[in-house]
């Protein structure tokens, strides 16, 4: 937790915080912190500062804040994944939220298990408190946005088609705008890729457009699967011989891509 | 498991193999193969090939082997990391064989819990069970190395210093000799970083030289250490303003070098 994560319902007056439970007890067993000294605060889906602690005791610590700070931008990419089994599902969403991601689709596909669609960590609460760790690690407060889709066909031939062509998502579209133009990103269509092994075509590198980054379960999307992907306009590329996991695979093709 | 990794005890004639347990159990119950079927399969630090199954009952599977080619080449890059929690260890070490690293370098440092010294993931069959998963996972043969260093000053004024200075280690200079020239690296003074938040350089992309990368624990090495490695010869970078853990910033920082 490089960054203490606040929410609205935290704050007792405008600069005045008081925390309990998993925050608490990472203040104070984590970093041993005592009243005086200060933290990286932050508040979701606005600013980040300092807190200075100004009382604590077991049930509770209460912050002065300051904020004065933006987060830093957006990664203008959106995800969109195959339903991996839960463990996985929890690092990769942490992973995404810590790089920036602020779009994560996630989506059916032939191969993956059916069962893992019962999981008790699709609940929206479960998914985000991964997000929120994903944000604490990396010191940024604007939450990812995410999207259950488990219909693979409609999904890709009408949204993600839609997308590919430029039609913006309403979260970069609109919140997000300010940090999206800061960061220098054109807006004009995005990159479509389908990451995939043993496809003919490279992973493009150092782009300046936003991208759409397609990902299939482990053993790979089927061969209809990744037709349907080319004619909705998503490129079929490779990321080299080797065949990474999910959660190795979106760093390297994010640091790849920008 | 994209590829069956054979021991050479595994071979009962230059061209057979019989498989017991683990093995036995994912080319059943996974890849749900049949007599007659024909598997990816590579022979532990040597070949790549295929694997055509010639019986199988519940005990074991035997297969005749074709090995006709090099595995990939491997990555140019030594990773030193400060000691992190064994289920993290775990991680890291599937990835880090699954991106094609060598050499692994485990070192203690200030911020690292002595207890996570004590963990049975330590012990050597361990640790090669993690790197196993990653050579099957990403399709590669060639194990890497990995050294325990508990003593951090030491470790980073004498060997880590020779490394820096372009000391070979035993590793790339013999059995990877061929793979390591196929891979058009320059053989000169290696590019020795530490990744450490908040350095004021970038880190570097795209070089054409081998690399050291060190990387420090949760909460990061402690200013004193940092010097140290700085006289040792490693330039302190940064890799943006997010904080990324050990397992999303390991991909992402191999991607940016080559």
């Amino acid at each position: 937790m490089n960054l203490i994560l606040l929410l609205e319902e935290d704050l007792i007056t405008k600069d005045r915080v008081i925390l309990y439970g998993r925050r608490l007890e990472h203040i104070s067993k984590v970093h041993r912190a005592n009243t005086g000294d200060t933290l990286n605060v932050g508040l979701l889906n606005s600013l980040m500062g300092r807190g200075k602690i100004i009382s604590m005791d077991k049930r509770s610590v209460e912050m002065e804040i300051t904020l004065d700070h933006e987060p830093p931008p957006p990664l203008p990419l959106t995800l969109v994944i195959a339903l991996p089994r839960p463990k996985m599902l929890r690092r990769i969403l942490q992973s995404a939220a810590a790089l920036g991601i602020k779009e994560i689709y996630i989506i059916n596909s032939w191969r993956v298990e059916k069962s893992f669609w019962l999981s008790p960590f699709l609940a929206p609460d479960r998914l985000k408190n991964e997000l929120i760790t994903g944000l604490e690690q990396a010191k940024d407060t604007i939450m990812p946005k995410i999207y259950l889709k488990r219909l693979f066909k409609p999904f890709v031939t009408e949204e993600l088609l839609l997308l590919a062509k430029g039609g913006r998502s309403s979260r970069l579209s609109t919140s997000s705008t300010s940090a999206a133009n800061n960061s220098g990103i054109n807006q004009c269509k995005p990159v479509a890729i389908t990451a995939h092994p043993g496809a003919i075509y490279p992973c493009p590198e150092r782009i300046t457009q936003s991208s759409i980054l397609v990902m299939g379960p482990e053993g790979g999307f089927i061969d209809i699967e990744i037709a349907t992907l080319e004619q909705a306009g998503f490129t079929t590329v490779n990321i080299g011989r080797r065949i990474l996991r999910l959660e190795t695979a979106v760093p390297f093709i994010v640091s790849k891509l920008y």
